[in-house]
């Protein structure tokens, strides 16, 4: 059991969703955690704040030693907990290099999801619409990219608008091609580098079942449903799924065309 | 020697930066290596396509092992050369923890330095000036963030553009002064997670030399210019020092006032 961890989370936030998958993963359940809301700011409250300056989500500590950052947070378990649970970096080098290499590529694959998803856009305007302060619109955005906020602050005019939208949804499909090629050069039932689960996985995985929920099509990127698949079903994924995604089974269908 | 590796990398880049300093460190000299030029579109040449189909700087091959993204480069060169040059992952805990968060922490302080350098819009504009098209300016920048190619792109007028660089720098401010606080609290001659040069070190700090390059006060910033000062003097860093910058030692002054 981990009694002696802390985690403060989000709902539906592909880097929080990291960090409870490689808990799960190390066989680390039982420790303390809190839901926040990040709707409420409550990531910009005093509890957040004690343990990460920048008042984000996850927030992460184990005994005095505090991890914030997801990948950070991964790193840490793995190495503290090596022969706890399951190991998530291979031993050999052909598979540790596509391990590293696309758990950071990873990051631009969720920078180019959180860039082209409408939905986000669109919870933005209502926002502003409500009559919420430019400031409240970035903090609840501050967990995704900058690129994110430049966007909204910068482009109110519908036509500049719809060719941002339709430039970052190209730039998502190109992205999608490539992941997509990853796992076809793989083969079946393979995990994002090679035949083990390990950190690429538990890191990459919350944005490719991001995108699903928003409705891509597993049609039009049939490795990458396939692997959407034979991942939502492993324990650790499921011990920690999104629960408002649970209550709400299925999200806007924002990226279906894509 | 390393002869059975090869590094494409262009000067000045941090990203290409971090890997060098790695390969010095793991006593990786006499690889093969091209430095290319990110103005000629090297970057997008078939030659570094072949090995990395993002067509960017730094593409790094070991054997027919392919890890091009910089910090996986980093961890793989550790993970194979364990016993090798330095350690450069501490085994303790208590400074694994600080090492990785400020590692990925480090990925922000770049994007925040790579949003708020008004030189590198500077060069942007004179592209744009000179008529060159949208796309090849968007290649230069693609080994930046997204973020500096959105602030271009959609804030053509002078006044959203004055705000915008306002709101960037400020922003950077914010982040410098955490830097400046975390070696604060570390105490002198410390290196960025505790006693020991580590990837924290490898990783973050082409994005402090390219802050002082560009004129950040030292006298400002006295923590961060101490370890800048320690540094630019370790033998890695001294032999992996940017080409361009040896023969132009002083940038612009554009972080003066920051």
């Amino acid at each position: 059991m981990a009694q002696d961890m802390t985690l403060l989370w989000g709902s539906g936030s592909p880097p929080c969703w990291r960090v409870m998958i490689a808990l799960e993963e190390k066989n680390l359940q039982g420790y303390n955690q809190k839901l926040l809301s990040f709707e409420k700011m409550e990531h910009k409250s005093q509890e957040v704040l004690d343990i990460n300056s920048r008042g984000q989500l996850p927030s992460f500590k184990h005994g005095d030693v505090i991890v914030n950052e997801s990948y950070a947070a991964c790193f840490y378990l793995e190495s503290q907990f090596k022969s706890q649970g399951n190991k998530l970096i291979p031993d050999s080098p052909a598979e540790q290099a596509p391990m590293y290499q696309r758990m950071f590529e990873g990051l631009t694959f969720y920078e180019k999801l959180s860039n082209s998803n409408p939905s986000r856009l669109f919870n933005t305007l209502e926002l502003q619409n409500k009559g919420s302060s430019r400031s409240l619109f970035v903090y609840i955005f501050s967990f995704y990219t900058d690129a994110v906020i430049y966007y909204n602050w910068f482009v109110p005019e519908g036509e500049r608008h719809d060719s941002a939208l339709k430039r970052n949804k190209e730039a998502l499909v190109t992205e999608l091609k490539l992941w997509e090629g990853y796992l076809q050069k793989l083969g079946s039932g393979s995990h994002l580098a090679g035949p083990s689960f390990s950190l690429a996985d538990v890191t990459v995985f919350p944005t490719v079942a991001t995108l699903f929920r928003f409705g891509l099509s597993a049609e039009k990127y049939p490795k990458l449903g396939e692997y959407y698949a034979l991942l939502k079903e492993r324990p650790s994924v499921k011990a920690s799924w999104p629960p408002h995604w649970l209550e709400n089974p299925k999200g806007q269908d924002t990226l279906k065309d894509m």
